[in-house]
């Protein structure tokens, strides 16, 4: 079991987590887990996170099919924030979008030189399964 | 000003943000916005934040020099976190290191092959400066 003595739970016994796909470095989404869920996570090497509006533990994937490997967990410098980084199956959000985040509220749509790389190596991978 | 009626603030009235890196897409930090602190981001170009330990508003890199001069931001599918794409002077994390993230407390630490694409984009544009 993994020393989670580190980290620093909110009052509520949960931590944000950062999803970055492994891929890409594309962040996925931001999720919540308790102490139950990191565990979970270590023993069985899939994503396992609190949900807040369904008040329990739900492994990611579990109803999708969409199921997140973990590869590395990386905690902040203060103890209160996590960063996951996994091989995402399919996509990470529920409406269907590769990430969560595909709102644009401001600024331009980031398409850096980086992110047509990005593609570029998604594609070729794609291509060598 | 923004239109921040999608936005859902959490009791106290903070939303928190994923700070990711224009250049390299790497994870920087995750911290904690108010909507004054996202209309001061806006109105400025560079992010500022809400601390919660200090109970204020901050900008970012007002002591360091640090700045974060915001590329764009995005919100997620349920409304309740942010993304911001920064480009970042110098560090983000007060330590010194480039990023928050940078203890690793399970699995192998992030070396794929995109990780060795983003230091040679980063190290030619550096160059290019």
């Amino acid at each position: 079991m993994l020393d989670l003595s580190a980290l620093k739970f909110d009052q509520n016994g949960l931590i944000p987590v950062i999803v970055q796909d492994f891929s890409t470095n594309e962040i996925l989404m931001l999720a919540y887990m308790n102490k139950e869920s990191i565990d979970l996570t270590i023993e069985t090497g899939y994503m396992h996170y609190f949900s807040r509006s369904r008040d329990k533990i739900w492994k990611k994937g579990e109803t999708s099919g969409n199921f997140q490997k973990v590869k590395a967990l990386y905690l902040d410098c203060d103890g209160d924030a996590l960063l996951a980084v996994v091989e995402q199956t399919g996509v990470a959000c529920h409406t269907g979008n590769k990430t969560c985040f595909f709102t644009n509220i401001f600024g331009e749509d980031k398409k850096s030189e980086v992110d047509i790389l990005f593609k570029l190596i998604e594609t070729i991978n794609d291509r060598k399964k």
